[in-house]
């Protein structure tokens, strides 16, 4: 089995390249050439089924956004997590990852799978961990086989991307634990792997065994997102020893992944204050030999619970204009519950508009939808507004319930004093 | 009448000043010293009463939010805009425009006034414009004195800031029009100015007799908003020579007014793509001898009617991060209608999470916010969430929606498998 790195770098442009090439307005050799040295990769499980189309991510791409979506222990109800699915898909998520750690994870996941046709991604460690606490009495009594029992099965249903905390180790443990952070670890993972170590005395079997971890993703073209199970949890943790330190570890496990045939990306923080984001990025992207990046927002201030999604915007754009690759959406529910079905939504649409502030700077091309928005502004017609808003119900709404009485035209902010309105009668008439 | 600036020159710390230095936890004399070299104004008219705070704003202090409300033609409710006004101050704007252009405009100003305890402004050609249209049939017909008129009334009644469109030119206006925008004008004052220009073949009498205005404005210490009338209305727009122009126009009004002891500040755009808001803070800031500036959201992509407090609020975090020292909020009506109270509301908090997100890189003392909410959370103490967080009503929410039955600690994201009580349990017990 020849994986699409792999394909890449003998000079074949494969159909997924084909495809992705084709979505983005870019030479398929181009496209070609950034996936043979691993600055894009092509989410794409092999054995994947029902006619998804292949996903690229990366340097040069639109940058794309990802919806977690998954039962918990406390709320646990797989229709529920389907229609979370669906509404990501509709308002534009790129891909979905199912953080499943509620019910019967094995059935959510697959569902799920079905359910959505983007680009799909789990933890496996999730299962593994819930596993032995079902069935052992306690995360820490995993074992090894536990971990790679899990990823096979997930790589196995056709989960495109998986994240694995392979930058957890004794050594970057112990470094979080002296450097006596605020928040400590606020990764799920990377907890369940630190307990497991700590209390086992024992290195992480994902680092130690990663050419096991190669074989199984090489055997699928799964790509590895080699997960920041020590990303800080708060500002004042931000950018630390511990965090960059893991980030050496996985940009060693990027250059082994490289040469084994493997796809990787590397996830990143998290919280992080506005100044050092652009800092954040430029260092994934040089240590990390121009892997894609995939962040978590990034949280800019940590006071504003339920309005993360914004802060999470914020950082987003910020990140994603110093070249961050995916960024994983925050919905209004972080840090107080398990996101709703209307959180999830409200979370891809903003997520997306963060992507697209930034990509109309990265991708000069991605302002013709912010110019015809703007013809149409400039023509006051409504009903093409309509039809180019990112959102196309909220403005019919926000314009239906406040509709003007005396001129229709225009809108009840300014009424008759509408600027546009006055330009043509008096500014461009006198021409 | 001595004003603040002059005051400031001579070396007396007022006890406007005095306040400023407290609330911002600054020297009087740092205050004293950037008041006298214009970089930060007092907002605060000598003849307002009601005991209102005076505001400074500008360099070296803490970002501040202003709310615009205000009637329309289409949307004439005096009751709602004081509720929209109690809404804003509750929320935490920093300061009201009444931007009224509906109803009986004195009256709607001077109740606003008396609801609104917080720093004040108006843009008086507003209503010289409607005088017109309503009594002389077209806004083209006010006259010199029908702009003066409206302006003195207005600081007669205590208005601590005005908006003035002075750098709306002949030549600017000619400019904007050989630029071929593809969205002209869009402000209104600007556009109210440029019609009655071209239609009158006159100079802009804010501009002519600009010693005029001065002599008003140091009457009351009221400090002009020295607006951007020819800002650029979308991306396409952002950035151009007549935008550039009339800021270098300003900018030497900037210089007569310290001259003659009245306060300016500068109003900025408007619709910027991400990478030009650091060069755009960057050049009025080095154009216009660090003259406080004001800008509005900015909006970084066009496509998003109905998110555009999200897109303003990830602008405003740009700009003020690269020093603009005051953000006018935008709400989600913005594009399509009046805002409604909940819009009001809405825009104050993101706005202000916005400031936040960069006083906290500005002002490393505003992080201790951050680290108190953080510790509440290492501590899992939801009551002291709730204290810290920026929005009471909806961490409160939506934790009340989903509380988690199985373990109460923790929230419904994680239940059981909460990091932060894993951490405790495993890692920080080994220790």
């Amino acid at each position: 089995m020849v994986t699409q790195i792999e394909s890449a770098r003998k000079g074949i442009v494969t159909e997924e390249v084909q495809g992705i090439a084709d979505m983005e307005g870019l030479s398929p050799d181009f496209v070609r050439r950034r996936v043979a040295e691993g600055s894009i990769v092509v989410a794409r499980n092999n054995s994947r089924e029902g006619g998804v189309r292949p996903l690229g991510i990366g340097e040069g791409l639109r940058t794309k956004v990802n919806a977690n979506i998954g039962t918990s222990p406390e709320i646990c109800n797989v229709d529920l997590e389907i229609r979370k699915a669906r509404v990501a898909v509709e308002a534009g998520t790129d891909t979905i990852m199912d953080l499943s750690t509620g019910g019967d994870i094995d059935e959510v996941r697959r569902f799920l799978l079905e359910a959505a046709p983007v680009a799909f991604g789990t933890v496996p460690i999730y299962q593994a961990a819930i596993h032995a606490r079902e069935k052992k009495g306690a995360i820490i009594h995993m074992t090894e086989d536990d971990m790679f029992n899990s990823i096979e099965k997930h790589v196995k249903d056709g989960v495109d991307f998986i994240t694995v905390h392979c930058g957890v180790t004794k050594e970057s443990v112990d470094s979080t634990i002296r450097q006596k952070r605020l928040l400590g670890i606020v990764s799920r993972g990377g907890t369940f792997l630190a307990a497991w170590i700590k209390h086992n005395n024992r290195e992480n079997p994902l680092y130690e065994n990663f050419d096991y971890l190669l074989e199984i993703a090489k055997k699928y073209d799964v790509t590895l997102s080699l997960g920041d199970g020590l990303r800080p949890g708060c500002i004042h943790d931000a950018t630390d020893s511990p965090q960059i330190q893991e980030l050496i570890i996985l940009a060693g496990l990027v250059e082994r992944a490289r040469k084994a045939g493997v796809q990787t990306m590397i996830e990143g923080p998290g919280h992080i204050p506005l100044d050092q984001i652009d800092a954040n990025v430029k260092l994934e992207k040089s240590i990390c030999k121009n892997a894609p990046f995939y962040v978590l927002g990034p949280i800019v201030t940590d006071v504003a619970p339920g309005y993360d999604h914004i802060v999470g915007a914020i950082g987003g754009a910020v990140a994603a204009i110093a070249g961050a690759d995916f960024l994983c959406y925050v919905t209004p529910a972080e840090h107080i519950a398990l996101p709703s079905v209307e959180d999830v939504r409200e979370g891809v649409v903003v997520t997306k508009i963060a992507a697209h502030t930034a990509d109309l700077v990265k991708r000069r091309e991605e302002r013709k939808w912010d110019y015809e928005m703007s013809k149409a502004r400039a023509e006051l017609d409504w009903e093409k507004q309509f039809k180019m808003a990112l959102d196309k119900e909220i403005i019919q709404r926000i314009r239906r319930e406040r509709e003007p009485r005396k001129v229709p035209q225009v809108c009840t902010m300014c009424g008759e004093y509408c600027a546009i309105k006055l330009l043509k009668q008096y500014v461009h008439a006198e021409h």
